[in-house]
């Protein structure tokens, strides 16, 4: 699709800013330099800020999904007993790879057009602290805070209430991979005991950076927990962390990045960063009902700020729009993932972002829907920009 | 204005793709080397296409402003007679340094709503001839071929036309800062002299280069044209040029983003490339229609395809439209210049743009216009999506 | 240190090539797009020749220590026995990790300036033969092919015969993280069974890339390795990468440098760059021996050609030499590590390197040298630069 | 030349610091938008010290040859007398393009060995002034401070002093192309009336920036002065630069990478700037000794800090040994230039650059002699590097 630019519009990655990418190909230094360091220490400490938490944050060379297995490996043993909660595709990916991994794991159903529901939890955890001693209690609890696949929100702190009501001592496990500095999370206010993030959503950053934040609690559960762990393994890092070195070497090219998206984020401040993200979900929201289509997420308090999921009517395909989408307007959506397929597509509106490259968006998908056929009213973008236009 | 990137929708500097950017980022090299003259060679035919000429292009490190200047001073002589084309900001502004350089001025003047008029300029060219030796006659005829301060375009073939039908030996002279690369414009076939182009409208590179196509009959004027000349002279940079080198250090690092935005250019094909030009320009076009708003250019044969200058209706301020959608759409547009101050804004929808683009760009103008309180009808964007989808 | 550009003299990260550093910042894409999988597709061809081998190379957004880990994971179980090859610091972080995730690890003794004896494995294996049904069979012998900390070349062709002659059955797992795309290294031809590789040292990229080129028989051991695995697995992996996608987020824009950098090893071509590399690392040595110092690696059959590790005389300290030499001319020399530390400075002389950065960076060194109170002759510099005149 | 970078040795353009290169990068921007603005101001204002002035700093879109015209056309006028002083090749062609300006040139003869003299000038300004009003005195002095193609520095105060001294009214026109921030330049404290600099040297940025300096009594000139100009007219420009503008659209990527530049040249401070050069420059001298080649600069007190041309025994063609230096080393120097082609090549220690670079540099070219034949001693670089450690 020549003459422009490719609009990423999918749930992450997210368009980095030019400022990032140029910061990426600043010349890699010695690792074990006081440089490095130096550059390490004041990344470690802004990171806590994201997190909203004042403990440590470990930084790993990986995939988000390696951050996931890192929160598994350093706080379970063979065998233990887990609970996720089936809010969608990526929930079950992590509920797949904790199995893989010897834990066993019960899958709370759900319907992938909720979050992630207190109330069930806290039914189940009584249930299993009634079980008494037949069985250990549940380890920890597993919770995708925003559902990437659907577009569905959990409410977090909801469910930390849910187990203190309960009084059940399992860990809390939260994804916020697709919710990390796009949406509120607050990682020590509402009890998390390992927050998972990745770089390339709010962060703005290209993948290739883990994350987890851990509490007091997950430490103190790192230092009995038995699945075997080397790369992941949370104790060489704070130790080489405390001054500013890591136990392998670091991505450092990433770490320039990561600085300067930092310093965006600081610039417009995180509640500025979340609100904006809430206005532009607000407005995606409006374009879907303005074109009489309907939102995958089913409860408005659950509704995600850093992608919208738009459910098509039956026969259509989803993909034929992304499709279209893709070669008439170079415009990349998300496609519909495990039983979502070829029924949903999603909008990311996350990231690097602003009112002009949403309302392109949308203007993108009002016209990809119409190529393909996809009945639709033409208002959605007219209401999405009355939707911004009135916040 | 935090959030998202800047949206530069000024009809010049242009948005520049970021494989330019990265282009302009390679380490400087040896400009008398052979890696060099490699460079200079491939980008000097390479160019020839770009003009439509067979001739040589020369290539200043200069703005467009400079390649004015050096098309003046290599061809006339203190005291030379030329008559310029009253069509805007720029044609005046030319005019103004064709008399500070020592040239007799005609202006043969014009409304800023049409381009320059191929009858009126045939008219002053037979009474010129007509009178005879009482003065020497017009040594050259300068024409803007797309008014930046305007979005209009003038009809250059037809210009061309006038002067052979009435037999008038003057130089043909022709601006095309902003249709260079954007516009269809044929330095041989139009039988242009001097074509004077620069680097940041369709070149899409930041601005730093200036450029003159000659043509057989400039290149023998300059033989005999005797105003001061020394770094535009044209002689001594065509003879380096013939071995890939310059007579003075030229601007390498701009050479690399040039060799990669003729790439671009070569990939889509520039017929491809004029299209998209006039298709984003007819869809402007109907959104600016659409809101009730008039369009500067008064006759539709001389649209530009780059550009559109919106009239805002007495007694609304353009520029302060303009400074609201920077503000809150950090989106720069183009203000009005000269006698247009005030009352026209212009829509810069060439070079690196795509749909995707262009509708947010509308998208912006139509929130910024309501938000200044500039009364119009709320459907300007969807005609401009009806015009896109059905082209 | 300001006035110049740093020094990355280690043995990695090294210097990263220009280019490379731009490719780095070009724009993140849908990684489940076309695009992408034409991209990784492409990749996953042409780095087989880097590791000479037909069979499939993965790879992980992870370091180095990833692939160390992959490769362990995937091919045992747990209690499994292995053989580890005392040759450095690395070989020792190796035999750890093995031991961390739950294998037994038997460590070959080495004084740290031989490569792994292929006829003390021999030796070792044939024991193990002959000890029958008492204990299982060493699953796996784990070498470091060039040990990053000492300079030395372990002689894999030999470890390679040495297994076949006394015909035992373990995987022979090679660490390449310093010598690939620097030293020659034949996974096919040498029976290697898992090679572990990573981005930033011959491959001259930033880290961030983890690599494990697989044999048949390592994919057939891990149908049965039942160590925890996930993230490591090669199976999903292997099952997306035949299309061009990864099963999670790929870490975009190091490949977009992984490109970049295998171009530029295709442009130099292997045996050059082998070439070169040997080249360099004897003149080098030639320093050396010029200064009157000693070299850590003390048989020439091991001598490796990415990196010299010179051994100071007592009671100096080479940190003092890394130090004045990062202070007075902004370059970073290897420190030593583990057993070594205080004892020797390394000097990365592998990646993107040429004969006159060499020269420099020995004449940085011969002044550190000087500067640190180090008895040295001055003939270092000299001699490395008849050696590379001569050759 | 594989395997490495390049090293650009030559005296400009010089090797841009990465910071510099990535600077360049960065989207541009609206030339008529607040942002730019406060981008011109500070930069204008920062330029001032660079040129030691308190005055303003007119900046061209062009290279330094441009900058030399504006020199002489915003203060001089048709049939001037100027008084140029013949130190080499660039002083020749500044001295050619005064008179195809039309001006009437001078030319004191010079050796290309020395500096202009200063006692020479005395002694034609005293004739002249005594010559009465038979002719109009000299309008200007053209000296350039430090000539690019000999390595010789003219002693500007000194110069200052002469004029002073006789009581010449003519201005002082000053070429510090190659020794702007590289060499101490007063341009205020010496009376200089118009500086000439451009980007591409001591400033480490790419070819496109002119620079002009300008006194009280340079600006009282150009009210008076009548050779025509339009682009390089420094009125506009002052009345716009007020305000933070331009009067044509400035080369703003390239300004970006002049921000960083005067960073880096702050980082450092000027003062350390200059003594760094003066110490590669003695470091290179002594190499040139310790070959048993000889300088071209023939007086020690005219030593150049920015380059070196060093003089070949006949018959040896220095062209030969630079293109040996170009195919092995991958390392440009500066050819002859004019009557100095094959005599001489110049070796270019300016800009950003350091110990390392300087050394190896050197290594390179000692290499080089050797390879070419040229029969040398092989203690240069032993001695640069005792010179370096020294000082």
């Amino acid at each position: 699709m020549p003459g422009g630019r490719h609009h990423l519009q999918i749930p992450g990655p997210t368009n980095v800013p030019d400022r990032v990418l140029r910061a990426l190909a600043a010349p890699t230094i010695d690792h074990r330099g006081p440089e490095f360091a130096a550059l390490a220490l004041d990344l470690l400490e802004r990171l806590k800020t994201v997190f909203a938490t004042r403990g440590p944050v470990i930084v790993y060379p990986s995939s988000g999904t390696g951050a996931w297995e890192a929160a598994l490996v350093n706080t379970l043993s063979p065998g233990d007993r887990v609970l996720a909660c089936e809010t969608g595709h990526f929930a079950t990916l992590w509920r797949d790879m904790a199995e893989k991994l010897g834990l066993r794991v019960e899958f709370l159903p759900g319907d992938w057009r909720h979050g992630a529901d207190p109330d069930a939890i806290a039914e189940r955890l009584t249930a299993d602290l009634a079980a008494g001693s037949s069985e250990p209690a549940f380890a920890a609890v597993m919770v995708v805070h925003n559902e990437t696949s659907t577009g569905v929100r959990s409410r977090v702190a909801e469910i930390r209430a849910a187990l203190d009501r309960v009084r059940h001592p399992a860990l809390l496990l939260v994804d916020t991979i697709s919710s990390l500095a796009s949406m509120d999370h607050r990682h020590d206010e509402w009890g998390v005991d390992v927050t998972v993030g990745c770089s390339q959503k709010g962060l703005m950053l290209p993948p290739g950076l883990g994350f987890n934040a851990v509490s007091e609690k997950a430490l103190e559960a790192a230092r009995s927990a038995r699945l075997p762990r080397s790369y992941w393994d949370w104790g060489p890092i704070l130790n080489a962390n405390r001054d500013g070195y890591f136990p392998y070497t670091p991505p450092t090219n990433l770490l320039y990045g990561l600085r300067e998206a930092l310093a965006l984020l600081e610039e417009e401040g995180l509640p500025a960063v979340f609100a904006r993200h809430d206005r532009h979900a607000e407005a995606t929201r409006r374009a879907v009902r303005g074109w009489g289509l309907e939102i995958l997420c089913a409860d408005p308090r659950e509704y995600s700020s850093s992608l919208t999921a738009v459910l098509l009517p039956e026969p259509h395909d989803a993909d034929k729009v992304r499709r279209i989408v893709l070669e008439r307007f170079d415009m990349s959506l998300g496609t519909g993932l495990g039983r979502l397929a070829g029924r949903v597509f999603r909008i990311g509106h996350l990231g690097h972002f602003d009112d002009i490259s949403l309302a392109g968006t949308l203007c993108g998908v009002e016209m990809g829907l119409a190529a393909a056929g996809v009945p639709i009213e033409r208002g959605g973008v007219q209401a999405a920009l009355a939707s911004l236009e009135a916040s």
